[in-house]
């Protein structure tokens, strides 16, 4: 058994030490990256942290440009993996499918290919280009699991688990994703500072009543008490797996929610409203070329730099409100991570933690032969039993509350 | 009889524009810049505003690069100026004043040769580079006339006049500074952001019981009633009056206070905190160089944009309490520049204009020979009444109003 994993960022460096304590089942490990040095920083790591369970199994690093489908199918034959798992962001996802259908080789990834602010690939255009593979992969005998990472991901899951368990039919489904951690900086981004501003800025879509709804971004918000972390002002967001549920769950809303602290929304206002937030480049006086958005995050702290001090919660859960029984029921289910608890097991923080852990899960699945259908599946198509059981070995567990029956009390602001 | 100038910025297009509207005293004018479109700009919205008083006097435009002493002097000789008016950015004074004494024409600035923010050249040091010129202006039977804008300048001559008619003994002397107007931006500065971003990031330096106070900035604030602005926050600022008042008037404390709206502080601190407003140069992911404070100055507005739509007025005055005829007194004696007005008389907003007549104004004092002692001056050491009567006449008046007698409530933030 072998698995090739692309990419060594934050996520790819949590995939790969949780990769390395199951190469049991996994076998061999190749992490592969435009910049080797990553890969060989991530394997110092896993090595210095004893997490390479059968050390007989080889870990090795390579060279890729993820953008370049002859070089990723000659990586592919070279090191002939039973999985290929697709670290990397999320433009590369096309390229990486499209290698492994050639190749014949299954795939795996954790968030959704495109860009999610511009014109023709927001949300409801967002699975497209990756669903198109579907009758292909079918017909190379091959799987595809998208969208393997929390959210998406296990929130689908959970939705998947709720409709099979807990209702018998589904009203609304709200995706609730607050980070209580502290990294004690004044500001920065617990990921690439360029992808986050960008989806953070981008109007909002949720799915109602049948039809798309589009809002500008922070214009919806509500307030819900997270377990263990507290009352959190949550704003309506577009995200990956609102396009995906509305595909396979019924549901009369679906929309997803994300936490911002008054402080961290008066950073991105000004920074938005200076227009450092901009990824159109600007003439400086001596007639140098930048992207102000690129300067941005030249001058934030490098999100893995934050992994090391990181206290405190994430609380990830998705909202599901219903019938079961002829009674209305109102249930949400949820993960807490820790993130001192994330950096003692891989040297990295809990959002990168609740990513890669999933990952690995699913990946499991495949080579347990639960999850190994030939085409292309989302999370919410799969069954959700054996992976909810599974996923709190691997560093996540889950809960299920039930909450008192209400609509949520949505603000519109501005 | 003729003037040369050199710089063609905002400031330097209201001394432009004030010097031609005077032209049948100060003669022929050069407006020179190191970018000769920049004075030729210039040149046509005087023709454009028929500001040319007398239109038999030339007006024309030169390129220099006013950090070349020899390129300077030769400039000088070849216009041969009764006096060269510098309204460069402060680092080209030491070089101009020096050509000055080389080619023997007299000087004069607008503000101090160096920055307040780096260490061995804030408050204390500010003018050592230009005062180290007096021995040889006196010798060379030139003048100099340092810091003939508003704050420096209008400021020291308030104070001089409050020694001279209003007061037997100083007590404390304050510089207040508010710009009550409204640009329409969400965020913009009202001269070069590079200068005013390191300006306003600098530590407080005051002068109080015989001893210079170092204080970081925004830590010393009081609210202050200015007249037609209202009631306003200000805070304590390292500004070049400070230190010539220190040396030519005795106070037992004197200091610069600044208006900050809680807005603009919240982008101030908010640019401060992740890192843009640093000079320090900072490497882009594919290895360009830059650095951010001038990459902020890239996207915020352009200063002369503001103009047109700037609404509202300014207030600049000196605040003096002290003794007269035995009791206790205290005064305001300020100015209300109008946005509007300013750039209805010469296409400029009002920071400018308040820096760009009063240095006509001490031009003209100059040529009055009011003004013409041998050696370098501050604008405290000069007669104040010639001054004051003929700078309402160039366009900015003056009044002065009896305050209550108390000390300022000074709060000490952070």
């Amino acid at each position: 058994m072998a698995i090739l994993q692309i990419g060594a960022g934050g996520v790819g460096w949590v995939i790969a030490h949780k990769a390395a304590q199951n190469n049991d089942v996994l076998g061999d490990i190749t992490i592969a990256s435009r910049t080797v040095s990553k890969c060989e920083k991530i394997i110092e790591s896993i090595k210095g942290r004893n997490n390479l369970k059968d050390t007989t199994k080889k870990l090795e690093s390579r060279a890729v440009n993820a953008d370049d489908v002859d070089a990723l199918v000659a990586l592919i034959k070279e090191v002939q993996p039973d999985l290929v798992i697709n670290a990397g962001p999320p433009w590369v996802n096309v390229a990486i499918m499209e290698a492994c259908y050639q190749a014949k080789v299954s795939y795996l990834d954790t968030s959704v290919a495109v860009d999610l602010c511009s014109e023709g690939q927001q949300v409801p255009e967002a699975y497209d280009p990756q669903w198109a593979f579907r009758e292909k992969f079918a017909e190379a005998g091959i799987t595809g699991i998208l969208g393997a990472g929390f959210d998406p991901g296990v929130v689908s899951v959970f939705a998947a688990y709720a409709v099979k368990h807990l209702f018998d039919e589904i009203d609304t489904i709200d995706v609730m994703d607050v980070n209580a951690g502290d990294h004690g900086k004044k500001f920065a981004t617990n990921f690439d500072p360029e992808t986050n501003m960008l989806e953070i800025q981008g109007d909002s879509f949720y799915w109602e009543n049948q039809e798309w709804k589009q809002v500008p971004c922070h214009t919806r918000m509500l307030e819900f008490d997270f377990p263990n972390c507290g009352c959190q002002k949550v704003y309506s967001m577009a995200h990956d797996e609102v396009r995906s549920m509305k595909e396979f769950i019924p549901a009369n809303r679906i929309e997803f929610w994300m936490g911002f602290g008054d402080t961290y929304l008066n950073y991105f206002n000004c920074m938005r409203d200076i227009g450092l937030l901009s990824p159109n480049p600007v003439t400086l006086q001596d007639g140098t070329v930048v992207e102000p958005l690129k300067v941005l995050k030249a001058i934030l702290p490098d999100p893995t730099s934050l992994a090391p001090g990181y206290t405190g919660l994430t609380c990830i859960g998705t909202w599901v409100q219903g019938i079961k029984d002829g009674e209305p029921r109102s249930v949400f289910i949820y993960n807490n991570a820790d993130h001192e608890v994330a950096y003692k097991d891989v040297e990295h923080q809990a959002i990168s933690y609740t990513t890669g852990v999933p990952a690995i899960t699913a990946a499991l699945m495949y080579f347990r032969n639960e999850w190994s259908g030939k085409g292309v599946f989302n999370m919410e198509q799969l069954n959700p039993d054996p992976f909810l059981e599974l996923m709190p070995t691997i560093g996540l567990d889950w809960h299920v509350q039930e909450l008192p029956v209400a609509q949520p009390e949505i603000k519109i602001l501005k």
